[in-house]
Formats: structure tokens, C-alpha cells, sequence
């Protein structure tokens, strides 16, 4: 076979499994073990086809998948490798290109900054910014706080106990302390309460993870901008639906901040990983980040080599699948995905309200719903254990104020109100 | 268009290209921006179908590319992104699987802790170690050097000036401090010149970027153990050649060491990114870097996070790509290629060693050449930039003992002995 067969068989096994997606479990349901156990303990001697990869896929990795793609999967954020994005995946590790510097990838880094320009202007990001792709928040976050350090030589970093665990984590990995802000009974960090005088950066996050409140970015960037500390904004969520005009009102303020991240391959329909980074002070990632030893030395006077705004040195083609998927989207396909999956939102929550014996648990500015039935925590519990065993929907929770909360969230651009239905069906009854 | 024609479209494309892909220049012959100006400045507003992503990545973005997968890529470390390492990054874009905990990707879990240990059999690493993937071995280091702080307390990280730029850039980001241990005359650390009292971690290169020397691990890490600092080996590239014993003996006294950095994106086969990380003190690393918030706390009593044991929480399905070219190319088949690439680079460097006016720079443990013309740097760096603007060849410079040296990396599989006597007789016609 050749590698255009393969290929072939591959796309074949990937339009299959799209087609037919919705109709397996969506969690997977296997035990911890039961996969590795499957697998040889040792590699090949000799070398196979393709074919037989694709078979053992099918055979050992399939069932203990949890499918992401499925249009009832509403744990965590719920994410979308659209058919642009998944195509552009194969072309960009047939490119295989490595962007160590401008002259090793000058397509691959010209197409990343003007990609995240675009972005910029569909979700309002001031003009000039500088924008390029890490893989994941945490790592974005992580290289906010390094520019943050270095350009105030404080070791402080303030967020709400809202915030993504990321920053905790980030946090522990440089040796900066933590300070929780508290937030108000909407899950909305406090500004007013803000202690900033040895901070280096504050976290204020657009779309926190368990509710999706939005800290008031405007307020908080006066406090950070009279102590001199660092704003980064965590809209790693959120960040996509601010091609909507009418939820732009979660980024008033983020003109002001200093670095602010949007997840791609979480509500831009780009699959994983995809993590934008922006800052409104290039120059100080840049005096963070670069170091250009003797063999990267280039005489291309004019470039810029991404590399020197963030921890890897090398990067590989992210920026092709952005561009497929802004291409074959366009502002209005954005938009309108955007709005469906916050109309399912608003009507699985309009069903939750109503219904006795349920509760919403927190406000929805977007497309995630907290909720719980009345009842203990254990009950609760059981629910999502219950629901999740089934195989029809995969849900996630929280806790707030102390107590257990189940959520939902609404994302793929394959789910449907069939599936929104049949997901509080299954809720109800397995309640 | 379905997403199964633009698939096949989308194969095509890519067979085509890795046809013909020798017959382009291989240094992109653009200049800083050109690319930018043919983009336009603004994302389109209405979708476009995939077929115009296509036809704008021949048009605009092909003339901007410097081509890794040109068989007479010789810059930096060549690599190669193999053809079942292509394959499976299109089915794992497709699965678009986010594995932040077991539960959510157990196949993508156990499947990448099956094939790090299966390399590890391959290149001779202890039993038991742990293995996980991060995208670069910039961030590999990263993690090394966090987990050696938090368990030593200590913040001095030592290396010879032959070290990999990112150690520099990672002990900066962790605000660490850089020590520079003295080098041999054939550029490998002085194991008897290290005093390690104060000292975090060491690390130890095996195969350095300039040179491919290899620092002598064995009584490095007998210092190590003395001086209770911790002992990481980056083998980015000449890991991979572990799989012929033959070259093993680069790897004495590794089984000492607490971690250990190979790329499978540099010498197997496996397309960006793919930096595989061991080590043999996994619970050093869940101690710093595992931390668990409720909204991700499950009833999997048995299983475990990889999410744990390094930065990011949300991780890809990389071990799709390693175990698909694992399969596809067994242990025989990897050694086959390391070997070939390994002679090919003793037939350079005896082409180099009889020419009159040139010369060998450095000693060849793999499958990198270090050589230059008799004269000035200046005439060296001169004939660098006549071959590398021909766009015939590719190749990249260092500097030893303060002087200009050409760098000839062979790596990929489609990089023949024609492509290297070409390389010989453009480098002899430019000089």
C-alpha cells in the first residue's frame, strides 16, 4: 500500500467515525488498566502496514475512548475539531514544519501572527497587539506570569478561587505565591477588595471554569494599573463567543490588560491545541522570552522569530488549522455556532428552572448551565454517576459555596436540541 | 463538499506533496513580510468551502516554505515526519481527544504510557521508569528542572555552554540560576570539574546541537549522587539512535539518572511534536506538579492522570502518532534508518576529511558533520548563505572555539546518498 492508499483509508475511517459518533457511548466504559492491558508490553520487531493500525484502533483504542466529538458530550467545555481543522492537522504534519526561527517557517510564522490578528478584530482585541499560538491556558498563563515577574520583580499573583487551576499550578512551577481574591455571590472576583501593592500579576478570567462568571475586567485593570501590577485575562472559554456583538460586554476592560488568552480548540471550532496568547506589551514577553544562541543566529534582518515570545523554541504549524477554520467558517459561521450552543443553553436552563424539584445554580452569561436536583450532595452525586454509566450523555460538576453541583456545557457544533432534549431526559430520569 | 471528499482532496494533496517535495527550493526564497502582504488583513465574513483553503496554501503559502520534509534538509536536526506519523495526526485530529484526566481519554492515557515504555525498551532505559509526552524539549527541561527544584530546595542549574539553548531559557523563565561547566577538547563536560554542592540539577547532553558530543553520563551522575543534585539527560536528538547497540554505549551510566528527555519528532520519524519524557522518580514529579480541583476530582480509584506528572492539563493524543510509526516501522526498521543515515554522514565527512582546503571540526558520534573551508569565518559564513540562497541545499553553522563552522545533519528516511553528494558538490561549487 501506498501512502496515498493509506491515506485514503484513513479519511474514510475518519468520515466514518463522524458519521456514526453519536451513536457510542460517550464515555468510555472500560476500567482503569483494561486498555494497556490490551496492548503488547513490548514493540514490534518488524515493521507492519498501516492497515493493521487502523484495525487496532478499531479493535484496542476504541472502546476506551471518551468521545470529545460527540454531540452529547457536556463535561468541562465541550469542544468541536471542526472538518477544516481536522484536515488541516494532516496537512500541516505532512509539512511537518518547525518555526525555530522566521527563516525555518516564514509561512507558518507569518500565517500565525496575521491568523491572530483576525481573531483579534472578530472578538475585539485592540489594534497592534501581539498574538501567537501556545498549546494549552496553562501554558500561556505560565508565559504571562514569566513576563509579568520579569517586567515587575514582584512574586505575587492574585486571582479568585474561580480561576482556572492552571494559574495555581503555573504559580507552584515558578515559585510565586498565590493570593485568592474574594469574588461576590455571582462567582465574580471583587475589585473593590483587591490588595495590589506586591503584586505582580492579577488573573482576572472572562468565563471562569466551574460558572463561567465574568470577573469585571474594567475595574479590575483601574486597580492593577495604580499598583503596577500585570493583568492577564483567562478568556480561555469565553473568549471565542466575543465575535457576538451582543456578549462583548464580558470584555469591557480587556483593552487594558497586559496579556490576555483565548482557546481556540475550545469554542473556536479548532481542534486541540490551540491556545492564542496576546499582549498589549510585546517587548516585555520579548525581553522575558528571547535568547538566541550562536547556531539559531540568522541574517535576516527583518524577521521576527516567534519563539522569542514564549517558552518553546520549537513550534510546529498550529496556525494552519486556525486559518482553515476562519477561512471555511468565516465571521458568520462563527457567529451563528456560537449563538446556537448559547440558545440550547438557555433552553436546557429554561427546562432545569421549571421543572420542581430542580434548581439553577449559578447565572449563565454563555452556554454552560449549573445546576442540581434538590437533595444531598450524595444524590447529586449519584446522578452524575448514574447519567455518565449510561453512555448517553457525559456530564461534569462543580462545587459552590461548599456544595455539589451538577454542569452542563454546550459547545460541539454537532450537538443539536435532539440531543439537549434527550440529555435532560436522561437526567431526569436517572434522577 | 463532504468532509470525505475534502479528505481525499486533502490526501492527494498531501501525496503529491511529499512527491515532489525534492524538487522545490528548500529554503523558502521569500523575505521577511511577503507573505504577510499577499494575506489579506481582515478574517472573510462568509465561509468559504475547504477547496480555497487548499488552492491559497499552494498559491500563497507554498512560495514561504522552508521544506523539513526535503530530502536535502540538513539545517539544524534533520528530521522526518513519516508517513504513518502523517496518518495518525489526521485520526487524532479527528478523535480530537483532550486527555486532562484518565477519565475523560483512557485509551489516549494508557496507550501513551504503553509506547514510552516500549521505546524505553527500545533505547535501553530501566524498567519502571515513567514516561509521558510534552510537545518540545523545551518544555521537557522545563518540567525536569521544576521537579528538581521542588525536591532539592535548590535553585543553581549546571551545564556546559554545549547545552541546548532551552536550558538557559527555562532555568531565566523559573528564575533560576546558570552555571557553566568546563568542556573537553571534544566539547563533552569535565565530570572532574563540577562542584554540585549548592546545586539543583546537572544537565547532561547527550548528542549537544553543535557538535553531537556526548557528555560522560556515567560519572556525572556518580557527582550527582554525591552532591544530591538531580541528574537530567537530554538526548533530544541521540536518543533516538539508542535503538542500535552499536551506539549504545552514549548512553552508559543513564540508568542514573532522574530524567531523561528524547524527541521523537527529531530522529523517530514522528511528526512535530512529540518530546518523550521519562523519569525514574515519578513521584517526585506528582509532588510537583499534581494538583487536583474538585471539578476534576472522579471515582477512578485506580487510575491516573498524566496531567499529573508535568505543565499542561490538557493534553493531545500524541502516542496516536508514535505508536502508529512503531508499528509501521518495528524496531528493524528504525535501526535501518538510523544506520543509514549514520553512514551516510561518515561518507560526508570522509569526502571532507580528503578535499584538499577543507576540514573536519569536530568528532562524528552520529550523524551530524561539523567542517569548514580553510579561511576566514567570514568566507565560511559567505558560503553558507550562496548554498542555503540556491535553495538546493539547506544547512545551518555553529561556532567552536569562537570560529564560524558548517553543520551538515542528516535525519530523514528520504534523504538519499544522491542528495548527499549533491550537498558535497554544491558546498565545493559555493566555496
Amino acid at each position: 500500500m501506498t501512502f496515498r492508499d493509506d491515506g485514503h483509508a484513513a479519511v474514510d475511517w475518519a468520515a466514518d467515525y463522524l458519521e456514526r459518533v453519536g451513536e457510542l457511548p460517550v464515555l468510555a466504559q472500560v476500567r482503569p488498566g483494561d486498555i494497556r492491558a490490551r496492548l503488547p508490553q513490548s514493540p514490534p520487531e518488524q515493521g507492519e502496514p498501516f492497515e493493521a493500525v487502523l484495525r487496532d484502533l478499531d479493535e484496542i483504542l476504541m472502546p476506551g475512548m471518551t468521545h470529545w466529538q460527540h454531540p452529547r458530550f457536556f463535561a468541562y467545555f465541550a469542544v468541536t475539531g471542526s472538518e477544516p481543522g481536522i484536515l488541516a492537522e494532516l496537512l500541516a504534519a505532512t509539512l511537518n514544519s518547525v518555526a525555530i526561527l522566521w527563516r525555518t517557517a516564514p509561512a507558518s510564522t507569518e500565517l500565525e501572527v496575521t491568523v491572530l490578528d483576525w481573531v483579534a478584530q472578530l472578538i475585539g482585541i485592540p489594534r497592534g497587539w501581539h498574538g501567537h499560538i501556545e498549546d494549552t491556558a496553562s501554558t500561556s498563563t505560565l508565559a504571562a506570569l514569566i513576563a509579568a515577574r520579569h517586567t515587575t520583580g514582584r512574586n505575587v499573583v492574585v486571582c479568585s478561587e474561580h480561576a482556572h487551576s492552571s494559574v495555581e499550578k503555573d504559580a507552584r512551577m515558578l515559585g510565586l505565591e498565590v493570593r485568592k481574591a474574594p469574588v461576590d455571590d455571582a462567582f465574580r472576583m471583587r475589585a473593590d477588595a483587591l490588595e495590589l501593592d506586591d503584586v505582580a500579576a492579577v488573573v482576572a478570567t472572562v468565563g471562569t471554569t466551574s460558572t463561567t462568571s465574568v470577573d469585571p475586567v474594567a475595574p479590575i485593570a483601574e486597580r492593577c494599573a495604580s499598583a503596577g501590577a500585570w493583568l492577564h485575562v483567562d478568556a480561555a472559554y469565553a473568549g471565542s463567543a466575543m465575535v457576538c456583538p451582543e456578549l462583548r460586554w464580558a470584555f469591557q476592560g480587556v483593552e487594558r490588560a497586559d496579556s490576555l488568552v483565548v482557546n481556540a480548540h475550545k469554542w473556536m471550532f479548532t481542534p486541540m491545541d490551540c491556545s492564542l496568547l496576546w499582549t498589549s506589551r510585546p517587548d516585555d514577553f520579548r525581553a522575558a522570552f528571547a535568547l538566541v544562541p550562536e547556531y539559531l543566529r540568522t541574517t535576516d534582518e527583518a524577521a521576527f522569530n516567534i519563539s522569542e515570545y514564549g517558552p518553546a523554541l520549537g513550534r510546529r504549524f498550529r496556525s494552519l488549522k486556525l486559518w482553515a477554520v476562519l477561512r471555511c467558517y468565516g465571521r458568520e459561521g462563527l457567529q451563528s455556532r456560537i449563538r446556537e450552543a448559547v440558545r440550547l443553553a438557555e433552553l436546557f436552563e429554561g427546562w432545569v428552572r421549571d421543572e420542581p424539584g430542580w434548581e439553577v445554580c449559578a447565572p449563565r452569561p454563555f452556554s454552560v448551565v449549573c445546576f442540581r436536583r434538590e437533595g444531598s450532595d450524595e444524590e447529586n452525586e449519584a446522578i452524575l454517576e448514574r447519567v455518565n454509566s449510561s453512555g448517553e450523555i457525559f456530564i461534569s460538576h462543580t462545587k459552590l459555596n461548599g456544595g455539589y453541583v451538577l454542569r452542563l456545557a454546550i459547545g460541539s457544533e454537532r450537538t443539536t436540541e435532539d440531543d439537549v432534549c434527550r440529555a435532560w431526559a436522561v437526567l431526569r430520569d436517572g434522577g
